[in-house]
């Protein structure tokens, strides 16, 4: 069974270099740092994302700054100098073990000059202690003479953003303690502070000389060690790193000392670490069997999601790429809510709870976004990064044409962002059945949110119906549209549950209920405004069970996605943004992601109606990494496993597999958060109950076995399918 | 008379930090390195500039790429690193020696501890030889131990542009060969490489060890010498410079470590940079005597020019913040050809050759902007870089709502840059003789912009006249108007002289004006064409003498400027941007610009009635750096030497006295070159006729005498006036 825990790699090709990267990112929740060599690559985009660093960047707002880089470890071979760009490379393996996180580069060299080794590098981010890291290497020469090990850190690092490249951080000191070198840097705008710490060890060999390179930015511990042909050598790096959002800034090179200085050695940490992944794989493991490669997809991304979950943090989010990429600049989405977080819902609720957390401080900025509209209650960002501010560009530069500009509309239009984190809280609610937390925080998303949706629909005297117009749904092929099922429908359900919450707050915590009435301003009015809306709002299904995606949409042109293959661009591509438009072609579910999210409203009929009609229409191969697995999920809903099959291992090979030619940018977490969504709500069936659980398993026909666990108000519960 | 060539700082206030490093900036023609210290300073802005390398940047689409950092030197005091934001600083002394451009800084210190050192830094860019830079330090300790020094490159620099920080360079390579230390770099987009190598040698004092620190992007040697009480210690780092824009690309590590391996000692190298010095301030110098300010602040202007000129290179331009600052991100306008040119064709013609043939080489981006926009012949960029594209950017972010834009409309309608040229390259050719250029390059300059303004000239049927609508003339208060007159009268004498051109030619070079007549297709029709442009074209003077800066303009909300005094901001950020269009106040001279460059074609009298009118009327404190300089010429023109001086001396102090609170942004080239022109153009008179030059002095009462040079027809000039 150990191959399904492993993501190999059995040679080195540069064109692949970053794409490789994201898929050996390494991280503890505290923070990431991408599959880059130790000893760097030419043109690598080495990069560690520390969670809520953020700093400000043009265009975008704020962007997570790449944080000092711990990794660099040079290694020289008689005065050579190691690298995989010079000498010959006569064998290369590289391995990511799932089950710990620990990365493995195995490379047997010769230098230029035909100095041979084999040199073995390890790393991993201590899960037990995320604010340390852990890097080896073990040389064993074929030579006589020296090698030399150069660890530095690296205060000199780079943001990579739209082909040009932003410095964050200035030099603010460093030094030598004991047998430790710190370094110390801070953000140019945001001022916040990051110290990081190091110590280079000779394990085995005979130590020849040390020196200590105090070079500004970069300090550099250098040890000369023998080299007898045949003779393993071996020096442990370990790094401890402390930021000014976890310590008073003037206290973040103690911190970062004196944790490095308490590192017993590799063998106790990497002991503690591997026992922390072993409980978070008890509660998030899926075994597969009769299909090797679903087996390996579904815990690779399971992995990326845990790197990436905040366990310690409140103040933070996942962003759209993880913490393992550039893309989008380390901001969150709706991503989060509706494709990550039901994952942690179910497997790790002290997540789930970190993440509807971040939310929750952020009703302010939520606040001041709708009053910037003219609207009341909560509006959240659709692009959150540190402080909860729409930071989604409201223009980016035509790729075309560097003199023109292209608007972006999702920040102003794709307000169902609201609807998707009252569905998130409430969901977590009934799963957990966490009454203080939806007492103290989760009523009031509900009810904030339900006041932005009142506020915000639109009266149609005419109709004698209440509208959203002017909105983005789920569909980004189609911007600027008019009543939108997904956000219309959903809206309503945030109305309906916000009355169904004060009604169960009047009788549980009525001293909240006041409290919440009071604030919010929960009068009568207001609160028949939120009948009359609920009762009112535009819903459209046709009498042959058709729902409408938004008003006008089946007036479109229709189109047969078929006679476009094979293609390798998007529907969007070849039509235009604006052609795009003119077409029933939609980059993801939209319809079907409603009746995915309100699949007890809805009858299996309508279901399978829809089901036919939207999927032949929907961009699977190139729309959204977002659509794969609702898709899988609304094929196991109408019978289809098989197909649902065929759209899961879609979304489980999407980074591994660099599906999109975009794995470079991050992973793409939505689509690795919906894998498990896919085994757990499509081929598991799972629904919840007012009873409690039930499963409905529809394996696909090559599956043999399923087995997953997730979490009932509290207690952790096991499916194990076998057929 | 020493005085009056030193510009010095007695004591050091971290608040002018980014100010003083402009007004230090040292330089020789090929680079310029602003005048931050050695040992760095928390928040400043080092640079070097590299003429012509340039890399890709957002928004403003090119700018020059600050290059790797050759000044680091660092000194140790027994271990404690000196620097001036800690220990205590009892005395501190900087200089700069206008004659030979070096920069001496004398610190007395006490270190953290104790330890008391005066420690004195000497640097020089050689005008001998442009690719080598000289850095002394000598130490004084009190103390008995040991001092340590150490040298880097640093290829870790960054540009400050807009308040984010972009890297440019990516490492390339570095290594030591003999004594020297090389590091190379390259550019991300732009692909230039640069290399730079280093030497490190003690001069006095007696060695203890030295040590090479090879970390990446920062080599750095270090030599640890023996410190005793009152015995000095010197050591001299030396550098040389190469880009692959002045060798092959695989030879820039040679020649610069070839070059700096050369290197035979500070005395030499400072005998034959001295040297050249000498002849530049043979040719360029004016003595003012009776107002020392004034003496000191035409040096310091001169110095800047001087420091900024391309002597080598005929593909660049000077930058309208010379090479001394990220303001304007190295972008040359017509600061260039009206400011700064007239200094260089007068006193160094063949810099202002160079400056000439950057603009001929660059005719077919001007053909490709023209023809972008539907016209012909020859528009040049208003913002130029290294390929003579447009780069004025296009639109900015709104300092005050970062989600919005503000459109730059100078690089679309500021099309008098076309005129300015062809002024540039009439006068030159003019002062010269220069008839060979004329032939090959200056009149084809003239031709080609003049087939432009035919192709752009509007007819308006109605009135029997040709207009130019839409544009931006010099006075930027007011966009977007009709009819400038500057505009349209330069482009009339744009004609007027092509046309002139073309006779002379046909005369002169007969086989030249066939192949332009040729190739620029410059049949009957055409020219019929420009003589009915000339004939036609919309000016306006009123029946007073009064000339209207554009059409409308006297219709415009008049304004008494004293009614708003004292004031510390300019008149468009009192009124706002468009509010600033109702008003008749000005940012700078524009019919008198143009009055003050046909200053022959124009009577006394209608020089006076203008002059009277819209000197009040302009911004002449917080309007345009370009507007002082002419209004002391025209108050010279008048009768006015004394309004003229106060014109004069604000032109003097913007940068030495930082008045319009930009300095740091570096040194307003125009102003710089516009005092030159004040004093020859001003306060000389100095005119050319016909039949050669004469000179009307007309000083400030105070002066007592004033003496200039300038090169007529290839024989050096003297004019010295005593009063």
């Amino acid at each position: 069974m150990f191959h399904f825990w492993t993501i190999s790699q059995e040679s080195f090709d540069p064109r692949h270099l970053h794409h490789i990267e994201t898929i050996f990112t390494i991280g503890n929740g505290y923070l990431s740092t991408r599959g880059a060599f130790e000893e760097g690559y030419p043109g690598d985009r080495r990069a560690t994302f520390v969670h809520g660093v953020f700093d400000a960047t043009p265009v975008a707002f704020t962007e997570l700054a790449n944080a000092p880089d711990w990794l660099p470890l040079t290694v020289l071979l008689n005065g050579e100098r190691f690298g995989l760009d010079r000498g010959t490379i006569e064998s290369f393996q590289r391995q990511l073990d799932l089950r710990t996180g620990m990365l493995t580069r195995t490379i047997r060299w010769h230098s230029p000059s035909g100095y041979i080794a084999t040199l073995i590098f390890e790393r991993f981010a201590s899960l037990a202690d995320p604010h340390t890291l852990f890097l080896r290497c073990r040389v064993m020469p074929e030579f006589e003479g020296t090698l030399e090990f150069r660890a530095a850190l690296n205060g000199n690092t780079d943001n990579d953003g739209g082909g040009y490249r932003l410095t964050h951080w200035r030099w603010a000191g460093q030094g030598a303690r004991g047998h430790a070198m710190y370094l110390r840097n801070r953000t140019h705008h945001s001022n916040i502070e990051f110290a990081g710490a190091m110590r280079l060890t000779p394990i085995a060999g005979r130590e020849l000389s040390r020196e200590v390179w105090d070079v500004e930015n970069t300090p550099t511990l250098v040890v000369k060690m023998e080299a007898m042909s045949g003779q393993e050598v071996i020096v442990d790096k370990f790094i401890a790193a402390f930021t000014s959002r976890d310590v008073e800034a003037e206290h973040v090179v103690d911190a970062a000392v004196e944790r490095v200085q308490g590192i017993t050695g590799w063998s106790a940490a990497f002991d503690a670490h591997a026992q922390a992944w072993r409980e978070e794989w008890a509660r998030t493991d899926v075994i597969v069997e009769g299909d090797d490669e679903a087996q390996l997809a579904i815990r690779f991304n399971l992995y990326h999601m845990l790197i990436a979950a905040p366990r310690h943090d409140d103040r933070v989010n996942i962003g759209a790429k993880t913490l393992s990429g550039f893309g989008y600049r380390g901001h969150s989405f709706w991503d989060t809510e509706i494709f990550m977080l039901p994952l942690f819902t179910h497997t790790a609720p002290h997540i789930a709870r970190n993440l509807l957390n971040y939310r929750y401080r952020h009703l302010p900025a939520a606040h001041a976004k709708a009053k910037a509209n003219g609207w009341e209650g909560a509006l959240f960002a659709w692009e959150s990064a540190d402080t909860g501010e729409e930071v989604t560009p409201t223009w980016l530069p035509d790729p075309n044409n560097k003199t023109r500009l292209v608007r972006i509309w999702t920040g102003d239009l794709a307000i169902h962002i609201s609807a998707d984190v009252a569905y998130a809280a409430y969901q977590y609610w009934q799963m957990t059945g966490d009454d203080p937390w939806f007492v103290e925080k989760g009523s009031e998303l509900i009810l904030d949110t339900a006041k932005f949706w009142a506020s915000r629909a639109e009266w149609n005297a005419q109709q004698g119906r209440y509208e959203y117009n002017n909105v983005l749904g789920p569909d980004e092929y189609h911007d600027r549209v008019n009543n939108n099922e997904y956000t219309n429908r959903l809206a309503q359900w945030n109305l309906q549950t916000a009355l169904k919450t004060l009604d169960w707050l009047r009788r549980h915590a009525p001293a909240k209920a006041t409290e919440l009435i009071e604030r919010l301003d929960l009068n009568e009015t207001r609160l028949a405004k939120w009948l009359d809306v609920i009762d009112k709002i535009w819903l459209h299904t046709e009498p042959n069970g058709l729902i409408e995606q938004f008003e006008g949409y089946f007036q479109l042109k229709d189109v047969n996605l078929a006679d476009y293959e094979p293609r390798t661009r998007s529907m969007q591509e070849i039509f235009g943004v604006e052609g795009a438009n003119e077409y029933q072609a939609i980059k993801q579910p939209d319809v079907l992601m409603l009746l995915c999210l309100l699949r007890d409203h809805y009858t299996a009929e309508i279901m399978r109606i829809n089901y036919d009609y939207y999927t032949p229409r929907t961009d699977h191969t190139y729309g959204s990494s977002l659509g794969p697995s609702i898709t899988a999920i609304m094929s196991c809903e109408v019978g289809k496993p098989d197909d649902a099959y065929e759209h899961f291992i879609r979304a489980g090979r999407a980074d591994l597999h660099d599906v999109r030619g975009n794995a470079r940018d991050g992973i793409h977490g939505a689509s690795a958060g919906g894998t498990w969504q896919a085994i757990a709500f499509g081929f598991g069936g799972l629904r919840i109950t007012p009873e409690g659980w039930s499963i409905h398993p529809r394996l696909p026909r090559h599956w043999k076995r399923l087995a997953f666990k997730f979490f009932y108000r509290g207690e952790l519960q096991i499916v194990d399918i076998k057929v």
